[in-house]
Formats: C-alpha cells, structure tokens, sequence
C-alpha cells in the first residue's frame, strides 16, 4: 500500500467536504481528487487541483475565432477541429495539479519536460524514506537485441533471481548506510546533501507536478507511447485515465489524432498514393531507407 | 459601460448558481468572478477562473522542504520566508485566468511576458468593433524632457483640443474605412486579415490570459511600477485588487519585497555601511555613476 | 529599397573583414551574413548571428545516445531518423539570429512563438518612421466564401483603386498627425507612447529575433504553410532559403517529413488500410466528419 | 584526470585550425574553447560554442531603444544601466554550449533550471562509465545544526573515514553488479534502462547545456551563491571564469549588482532611513522577524 493509515485519513478527510464554487466544475475529476491511483510497488498519482473543462476549451477558442467557430456546431466538434489542426492554445486553458511519487530514475525522464511547474520533496532538507522500485518478475526484461533502446524478453531462473538479489540487497544497504552516515548518534554526522549520493536511482521520491491541458497530451502522446520505458509508461497509463474522466471530448481528439495516429512523410503519402493507383511499392523503389520502410509498413499493416 | 445588457446577463447567470467542489476554494476571489473591472474608456478586467490559495503555496513548499518547513510556524511566515529567498516554484502552483479587453498598443507591451497562456481574438477570422481607446484629458502627457521614455505635464488648451480631435477623427475614419473595404455589398469585400492592417493601435482587442502566480507577481512588479506606462498600469493595478483578495499572505509579502523593496547593488551597499558609519559619502567618492547615484539616493531619501 | 546608403555602406563594411575562429563555421550561412533578403515592400529579413551546424546537432545527438548511434552511419541518416522519431532536443543545439523589419500586424502574430528572444525597436523611447505596408495590386484578396480565415481572388477594378488609396491615405494622414502631436515647435509635445497609438497596424517596426533550430523549424512549419497569412508566409520563405543553406540535412529532413508530411488520425489511418485492400471508402462508411473527410481526400488526392 | 589521451588529443585537434568567420568574435572565450575546465574528481566544464559578446547586448538594446540609448555614452555604461534596470532582453542575445561532466546528484538540481536546451548521455541506450565523485576529506561535512539545509564543519577521525569507505565501497559494488546484470555472457542480460536503476547518485554523467546569457546569470547569481550546496557551486565558479574572459562588461555589472549586491523590502528600506537619521532600530522596533532581522543585520555588517 503505497500511503499510511494517517495519509488514508488524511485524504478521506479531504473528500468528506465540499464548499461551493462559482468556477467550472468537472464531475469527472471531482471523483478523482485527492485519491491515490497506485502505480508500480510504491509510487502513485493524485489528483490535487484543475482548472477548466472541455467548455473552457471551447470558450477560449470561441474568444480567438469570434463568430467564425458558430459553422462548427457543437463543442466536441470544434474540440476535434483544434486538435486535428494543430491549434494548441485554447488547451493551454486547462491545468492539472497532481501529486506523484515516483522512482527517481523516472523522475529524471518526466523533469525533461520543462513547460510545468514542480516542487520536488528536498533530500538537502529532509530524509529519504527507505522506499526503492524493485521489479515485479515478468518486468525484468532483457535488452533488446534489436533496439538499443528497447526491452526483450523477461528473463528468467536464475538470472532473475540474482537481478532481484542484487536490486534489493543493493539498495537496502545503501540505505543502512545512509542513516548511518546521516546519524547524529556518537557522532557529528554526515549532511543529508551529501548521505543521499549514495542512494540508488531506483529509491522513491515525489513531488507536486502542474501542467497545462496541451503539454500534458504531449506528455502522455511520448510517455504513454509503445516505445516509452514501461516504468514511466504506467504513469503515462493513470494519467490518462484521469483525463479521459476529466475533458472525455478533449481525450477522444488526442487518442484519435494522437496515439492512433501517424505522421506520413511526403515520400511515404507519395507511396500511398502510388499504391492507391494499384503500383506495387517495394523499399527499393520506395525512395525510403531501410528503417523508414519498416516502420512505413508497420503503420499501414 | 464597457459590456453591452446581453454580457451583463450572462455574467449575472454565472453568478447566480454555485456547484460543491472537494477543490482549495479561496472566498476572497470567488467574489470577484465573472464580474467586470472596468479600466480605462472600454476595456476591462475580469476573473474567469483560478486554481490554488495561500495553503497551496505552503502545501507545495512542504512538499519539498519536508519537515524542515516545520521550524516556520504559521503560512504567512513560511510565504514571507520563501519571497525572501526567492524560491519561486511554490509560488507557481497557483494560477490565474482572467479575460482581458485592452488596446492593441497595451496588447503589444503586454505579450512580451512569455510564460502565460493566451487566447487572442483574431481579426482574421472577425470584425473588431469600433472602440478606441482615447485618453481622459489629464491623461494627455507630454513627453518627458529629462527621461526618453516618461511623461511630463499633461498637455492644455488648444494643444490638447487638437490631440484629442486627431485621435478620435482618425480613427473613426480609419473604422469607416475598415467597414467600407470588407463590406460584400456590391463588391467582393477585401479580406479581413487584410482590412484591419488599416486600424491603428488604440482599437480595442481582447484576450483570455492565463498565468502562474510567480509569473503573474513578475509582470505585477515591472508593469505596476510607476515607471510603467499609464495604461499598461492600470490594468495592472486593477489586477493588483484580486491577487490581494485572492491570496493575502502572498500579496502582503509581495508589497514588502517587491513593490516596497529595492536592489542595491555592492557598490551601493557598500557606500551604506560606510554612511551608518559617519561618513560623509557624495556621487564622487560614492564610486557610482551621476545616474546610480540619483537613483541610489532616491531609494534613501 | 529597404536600407539606406548608409546602412548599405555599414553592410559592406561588416561584409568585407573576417576574423578567425575556433568555432564551427557553416559557409553557406557566412554567405548570407548581414545581406538584407527583402520581403513586401519595406521590410527584410537580415542575418546577424548564428550557432552550429549540421554536424553540432549530432554531435548533441551522439552525447545522448553515445555509441547507439554508430548504427546510423551517416550524419544525414541520423538527422533524418531524430527528425522523423520527434527527438527535438539535438535541434535546439543550434541557434539563429535575425533582424527583421515588418509591419505591426505581421509582428503581432510571429511573437506568438513564445520560446524565443526578442528585442524590438520601442515607439516609447524613440520615433518611428514614415514606412508602411501598401500591398500588391495582386496581393488584394478578397475574404473567402468558404474559409472564415482564407483569402479569395483579388479585388480588381475600381474596389482594388478604393482600398489602395484608403491604406495611402489613411497612412500617410496618421502619420502626419503622429509627427504634429510629437513636435515640440511651439508647443510641449504629446509623450510618444501615447502619440504611437494613432498610427495603423501596416506601420513598419523592426527587431532582433534569436531562436533555437527546433523552435525556428516550428514556427516555419506553421507559417510557411499554404494556410498561413500571405504577410507572414513570405518571411517564413525568406527564413527557408537561409535555413536551407545553413543546415541542409536538417532542412531536407524538415522538407520531407514536416513540410510535405501530413499527420493522419486512427481513423484515417484505417480508411487507408481498407482502400489498400480494395474497399471502396466513403465519407459515409469513413467515420470522418465532412470536414476532415475533405482534408483527408486532400492530402491522398 | 578527467579525460583520455584520446580525448586529449581530439581536443587538441579542434584547437589547433581556425577557420575565417564574419560573425562576431570574443576572443577571451576563444582561449577557451574546447578545453577541460576539471571540476570534482572526475568532472569538467568545456565551452564548446558561444555566440555574441558584450558589443552584441548593446546593439540589440540599441534595436530597442533607438537614438534613445545615444545618452549613454559607452557600451559599458550601457550595459550597467540595463542590468541595473532588470532589461533582459538584451543579455538574451548572447548564448553559450557547454559540455558538462558531473555527478546526478548535481544534475538533478541544475536540470530544475527549465530555460535551457539539454543532451544528456542516455543510460537507457549505453553503458555509465565506472566513475563516482567521492568528496575530498574536507568537503566531508557535517549536517549544521542552525540550517535545515546547510553544512557544518567536515568530519574527522574514524567518521570520516567510515563515510569515504561506504561511500567507494557501496559504488564500486553497485557498479560490479550493474556490469554483471547486463553482461551477456551466458546469459540473457538485464535491459539497460532497468540496471542503471541500481547505480547511485553520485555516479558522473554528461550532458550538452546551451543557455542565454539571461538565464545564464540566474543560475550564476543561484549557484555560485554561497548558500548553494558546493558540488553545484564548484562548477558555477567554474563558469563565472569563463563568462568573465567572454563578457567582461556584463560580468562585471552581474558582480556588482547581483553577485555583490541584495535586495532589501520596504521594512528594511524604512530602517535604514531612519539609521541614517540616527536613529537606534533594534529588531523589536524593525517591524521585522527574528531572522529577516538577522540576514539584515548580516548584509549591513
């Protein structure tokens, strides 16, 4: 259980009352607030604020178009032209404020995505919790032989048992030590600035992560993406539950124009083009290299 | 009155029904909401949604800072502590959108800061209507002689007369013009986003504008100062009323140090030691150019 | 003629003195070094700086993948394959920095990029000159009947006489107000930052404008773009034969993958499978809507 | 020694031909392009392209602000009066690359500074090198007693040497259990992006950093501050050197007016007037807390 009874209570407190608002409301995330959405053996995802709605999208485009947008007749319409034609800013309108707790090699990958607001649990000021990510089995993946980025088969016997050895022996005396070298017991002890070097990348940290509605689909189209580390890719997955309960208009769009579908290059839609005309295109007279062609048949198989 | 009987309704519609949320709920803004702060002839300011409140300035710090926030007993200490030292971040869990009417010139200076979000009315897609923003007679500065870019006295008589009468004749002219190029009636109509090239910069445009705290706090700092234009400051000012209502603690600290504060530099600090200390300091022995010097003194007089 | 003999004579003199330098040079950019490229009637776009080339992007590419991508043998292959798999961050290892002159209106849709920098010729501090935006006699377009935001044919005739010579006219009387209200002749002179109000969005303004390859490569997918306005387009053009010249594998790359590419959604995606295997495929049977329907017929026509 | 012969030589040979640019040229940053600036124990800062000079932030002012700036007679003038005034927008004008070696730890707290283009060595497509930043003796320290997140005095004795040997002890196992994870021999192999999971923090990575000048002194004026945690601040000292010999009218504005100088709130402000009329303003009379009293006192000292 990735939160204490005090948190549990904590959180049911929060949910126990509701005040009035004259702002937009999203029943679909009100039932979310505050609640932890588990994700790998300790981390989480919780909703703590929004801001907007599906019609908060439409307002502000409504502003920008003026009457131009009263040809489009219904707001899931116009949410699918703006998403279809690439017009971001009507979906900046919208914010998410969640608390996550996280691996820190995950959190290295997420804080590259630099337009959002975070604060990070301090490990200058305050003590890590002995928390580490240790791998369910079937996620304890080979390296590809094909992609020097990518996964294979899990492994297994023996060679599994010792990686998992290994991860939890590792880590458990790394923290021994840290407290040891952080205990001011007998001794003057270490600066928690410099005990926490010693910690591995897979200890837990957390923090408050705010974004607004367009970087966050541009998070979730390379996070949530086939071909992102499964280990942020589970979070990608919570989240985007929780935006399909909050703006269901605006996660219909993205999962249709975005994680369904594909950029073509000018050469690729001249292929289609040709094949359309019933030309049979091979890699050789495609006009695209090796790789491209692969990845040109694995869309349109 | 800048909105017509029909926005009036509306706004009272939005006001008159609250929904219960489990969200941070700040009564001092909820006031504010919808409603219309009028600045300058026909433009206005209007609070259009918000997320976060003093709490969630200390929550996200104590996210980071874990216990060692505990040693700051109340909010307003740990707010005033955390503007002190410039950690800004906590301060961007907060944030703002407001639907903004201005003139273009304003719109110009405006845009400038970079981390917002905005959603413009496009006078591609539609009409402007005809509003111009034409000064109040004591609004009429002369340029300043002493600073390439202030304001002196207001001007008077006839001068003023004739600046009043350009103003308005010119861009009624301008507007009639504008109408005469689009309209269809008999001709083809020449295309908007050609048309209002011919409009000049005190029309009336609008925008929604939404912000972070910290930004919000940074453009408050440079554009309601008083070497501010005047009607950039305005709006300014009339923001400067809901951040206040909105989040007080923060407000109070900004005004303390920022508003109410300046930066002196080592020099300057230096020539303040050595005056607590007896010494006669002038420009000449201060190490510091006429310019600093003036300024410096300002700061102490 | 955009420069004055003056400023011409300051061109050449730039021009004709090299200095030595450890840092990668790109010679097909050297060449264009403060050349002004003029654009419309008034306005250019000038080189002034840049940073990288070809091989900087993956020389950032190979510090982030190390020997992953000695599989990619060539420095083109490589920059193709970041292009087409969105990794952006090797792009933004470069940088460009341009001076522009533009109209006003022009000005204000380009600093809608906002990861950008930007310094522009400011209208508080100083006056501006008598240069406005007269289009084209062919340049004229008509609002179009079926795009709210689209151009039609051009006006001809008598309306094409009346809409040019109100853009003249209208010009040059708030222009000759603008330097009346400003003149300190026998009277005090209205501030200039009050007095740049009475002048229209087809005044010309000018800036530095510093921008990473990543970035630059977005703003001239969108606005050298067919959809884009006319005014805009024909910078962004400008911009690609500079581009073109200082990176040509990133730009081919760009040509083939961006500019000529096009982003299909699921749904469309599935059309075309079908179509491959011989059904015919209808608006009707698409599951598109009219609207995207058409732009699909379009981008497979 | 941070770097291989091979490196060594690499370096050596990008030093040794220049090629003619028309761009501008700061020749105290080209002494040290390329070059290792060693930082840590295994760690380094090394220039690797600028772009601009001091010259280049007054010509971009001189953009802005037109004959305005004429007044100013210098360019060092200049560029004291804008950093005093909080102009930015001219220092953006200038860029610098870096190649960065350093300890996650430290990149952790520096990747928080968002304005900035990065490359990072990828772990997830190839091998960390066995390199770990283990502190010199006396950078041992102690957690302060007074400072949640400060540094008291360095160990010493047994403690001391308890630290190093966990420190070295605890990496070098993690590295050899790393190494034997994704060994393939006679085995599968862990993915790569899963074993670094167990590689500590004070490992050494490496990344391309590219940042403008702007933002280039706030991280300065932040991380080479005396607060900052040392592993940080080591390498902004070493930067401060290099931005030194590249702007030296800019960097010498930044240690004067930011480096060396503070910023003090209207209380403060209001206390040092009434000092300077003699009067005696104790902390109960200041309107200030216990420890803004002391940070005052503590920057008049």
């Amino acid at each position: 259980m990735p939160v204490t009874p005090e948190q549990q209570a904590e959180i049911d407190a929060l949910r126990s009352e509701t005040v009035p608002t004259l702002r937009a409301t999203a029943p679909g995330i009100e039932a979310h607030l505050y609640k932890v959405l588990p994700v790998l053996d300790h981390g989480f995802v919780r909703v703590i604020d929004y801001m907007g709605d599906d019609a908060a999208i439409c307002q502000a485009a409504r502003v920008s178009y003026g009457k131009g947008t009263k040809s489009v007749t219904n707001d899931e319409g116009l949410i699918r032209y703006l998403m279809r034609h690439w017009h971001s800013t009507p979906f900046e309108m919208c914010e998410l404020k969640l608390h996550v707790k996280l691996p820190v090699f995950v959190a290295r990958q997420w804080i590259r995505h630099r337009t959002a607001n975070v604060n990070e649990y301090s490990a200058r000021y305050s003590i890590l919790d002995r928390e580490f990510y240790i791998p369910e089995r079937d996620a304890l993946a080979a390296q590809s032989v094909v992609n020097n980025q990518g996964r294979g088969e899990a492994l297994s016997g023996e060679e599994a048992d010792r990686v998992l050895r290994y991860l939890r022996d590792d880590a458990m005396r790394a923290y021994d030590h840290y407290e040891e070298m952080i205990s001011q017991e007998g001794q003057a002890g270490l600066a928690r600035e410099l005990a926490r070097m010693n910690l591995p990348a897979n200890i837990y940290t957390q923090w408050y992560w705010k974004v607004d509605l367009h970087n966050l689909l541009h998070f979730l189209r390379l996070r949530a993406d086939a071909h992102a580390q499964y280990e942020i890719r589970v979070y990608a997955e919570a989240i985007c539950q929780v935006v399909a309960d909050w703006v269901p208009f605006a996660y219909r769009a993205f999962e249709d124009y975005r994680m369904g579908g594909a950029t073509l290059s000018g050469t690729a839609l001249d292929c289609v083009r040709r094949m359309l005309k019933g030309e049979e295109v091979t890699q050789e007279t495609s006009g695209m290299s090796k790789g491209e062609w692969r990845e040109f048949v694995g869309v349109l198989g």
